[in-house]
């Protein structure tokens, strides 16, 4: 995707063996590019949320792995590389799985040939997820098309008003996302779209991240705070709602960043569609009903009780902004009952959130 | 109430008739009283949000008339106060309401009388508003204590969990405050609660206001983001809600802090009462249905790309959170239809969200 006018892709190999990723702990404040070199500075660059996101944390573990071999394609050195990346995250799947599918693909290979057999398949990871979400905003431009074609002569227009939560687009994967994917594809077909950026407290992924990718690429949106969406949505503001998701149970439950459940809740109160974008990758076949069963992880109370910007000099600056006596409690992620959800958008098409279809998305 | 051990009240009269109150732009940070001398610096401390919360704006504008008498009692110079005053938030309709009481009070008297009258009559509008709120905690309390009751004995130790939007406290009146009043008279009944504070963006009242009052109460409470409240009730968290209200219509309708209408959805949801606490001079008779016929307001969208807080230095500090070429939508309130509301807690009585059940307080 576009930024001031230039293609990009949030982590890329050069020549060298050199890996490039864009800082994201800096946006949308300052633009800077990272070097990763070898598979400490992917620890770093993943433990510090310089790459964020679950499909590019699994592409920068992978790229990280095969930096490890660089000068040592031992099974020692295979290994403790594999335990030093794994750390850096220990709750991302996605991160786990890249780092298993590179260390499969050259564990029986002769030494020598590791490293760059590790570097092509970190590049197939990284070019499978871009098709991916790319499939994903196909599938997902249908749904937009669909509700301009049904649009009265004299509606055709407005803008179709698409509100999104927390960033779920081009920054947490390599390129397109999940939830931003259709409207991607709908501003290159020239369909009139604005989007809805909740600001996604605490960490403000939507204000930061989401607003700035929808500027490069030119999309009309508006940054709201996350209290809005409901006043939105009963003044006939919002024709679509699209989020991403962390993790999806066998019968279509969504856990998603926390606050995703309350607008779902307005979306259905207000008949708006609600739907999910995601891989089917994300998909748990080991869990049924998402409320009480998936663990949610209360994150560090700093993020409530502080937050990070631009101050008037121009540096980027933490404030407090609660009482210094007063607690704070900070559960990073919500569920969303499958009752509340539309349809759930893959790359193998949209299906229903329920077991019955979710399955049937394997046979096509 | 308290604030380091020490009961207070947002705004008191001394004996050379200077008008002290809490300065409410620098909370939670800084505590620092102001003093409003004359007519002009009560507009000042109205406007630019020294004081809020539209009772304790009523009550400093009712000063500030007395005030803006006090060299000159003529007709022309209580008319230019006046005037000036209600210029200060031209759409607080308790400004106007206790402006004009002052005025009726004293424009029939003699000049040199008017002083002194009005000085009584905004104590006397100050008192009164300390016994409404009171009566509004008293009402209140009983929803906590009738939970408390039906509590099964092995949960009898187990706090009441109450979850509060924005800033209805005493910092929003004299004392007491109106949604935060039973919570008051429950602790001082030694009933064991712990409230959960959305911190409410976009002006973070919850975070600062709500946050500071709770603590020098000394009850026990927890800042969230606005997003986490829906979790929490999923995971059987809260055991009741109470917010504030700016003006609920004759059906019952709830317009209140942006946001309230998420949580109330949620709520409904779970199963978990919904009540808003108002004087009975919140109800707007003149409106039936409030989505749609109530103008909401849109404020700066400062408030939503900035934020304000303590930096590493002490010092109070703005931030951007937002990209710069981002637009951003602040609608200041929503409205939650009275299908999700539970009850209605005012000084007459607790009663249901519908008009048969709104006209019979007026009979107590």
């Amino acid at each position: 995707m576009k930024i001031n006018g230039k293609s990009w892709e949030t982590i890329w190999i050069d020549e060298s063996y050199c890996v490039n990723v864009i800082n994201q702990t800096l946006l949308p404040h300052q633009f800077k590019i990272e070097k990763i070199e070898n598979d400490n500075d992917a620890y770093f660059a993943i433990k510090n949320m310089i790459v964020r996101g679950a499909p590019l944390i699994g592409v920068t573990g992978a790229y990280g792995l095969a930096l490890g071999l660089k000068s040592n394609q031992s099974d020692e050195n295979l290994t403790r590389s594999f335990k030093l990346l794994e750390s850096a995250r220990p709750t991302a799947v996605n991160l786990s799985w890249a780092l298993k599918r590179v260390y499969n693909k050259i564990i029986d290979l002769p030494q020598n040939q590791r490293f760059l057999v590790a570097i092509e398949e970190a590049k197939i990871i990284a070019k499978e997820d871009i098709w991916m979400c790319s499939k994903i905003g196909d599938m997902g431009l249908e749904i937009i098309k669909e509700i301009y074609l049904k649009r009265s002569i004299k509606d055709k227009n407005k803008p179709i008003n698409i509100l999104t939560h927390c960033n779920a687009g081009w920054f947490a994967a390599v390129d397109w996302g999940t939830a931003l994917a259709p409207i991607y594809k709908a501003h290159r077909e020239s369909i009139n779209i604005h989007v809805w950026v909740d600001e996604t407290r605490p960490r403000n992924q939507g204000a930061s991240l989401t607003a700035f990718e929808l500027s490069g690429e030119g999309i009309p949106h508006t940054v709201i705070v996350d209290n809005a969406g409901g006043h939105l949505m009963q003044n006939g503001l919002v024709d679509l709602v699209i989020v991403g998701c962390d993790r999806a149970t066998s019968n279509g439950d969504i856990c998603n960043k926390i606050g995703t459940y309350l607008k779902a809740l307005a979306a259905r109160d207000n008949n708006i569609p609600f739907y999910a974008a995601l891989p089917v990758s994300t998909i748990d076949w080991d869990i049924d009903n998402g409320i009480g069963s998936i663990d949610i992880e209360n994150r560090s109370s700093e993020e409530v009780s502080h937050i990070c910007g631009l101050d008037n000099n121009g540096d980027i600056n933490k404030i407090r902004i609660i009482p210094k006596q007063s607690k704070c409690l900070n559960p990073g992620f919500d569920v969303t009952p499958a009752s509340l959800v539309t349809g759930i958008i893959t790359e193998k098409g949209i299906c229903k959130a329920n077991k019955e279809s979710l399955k049937s998305l394997y046979s096509k």
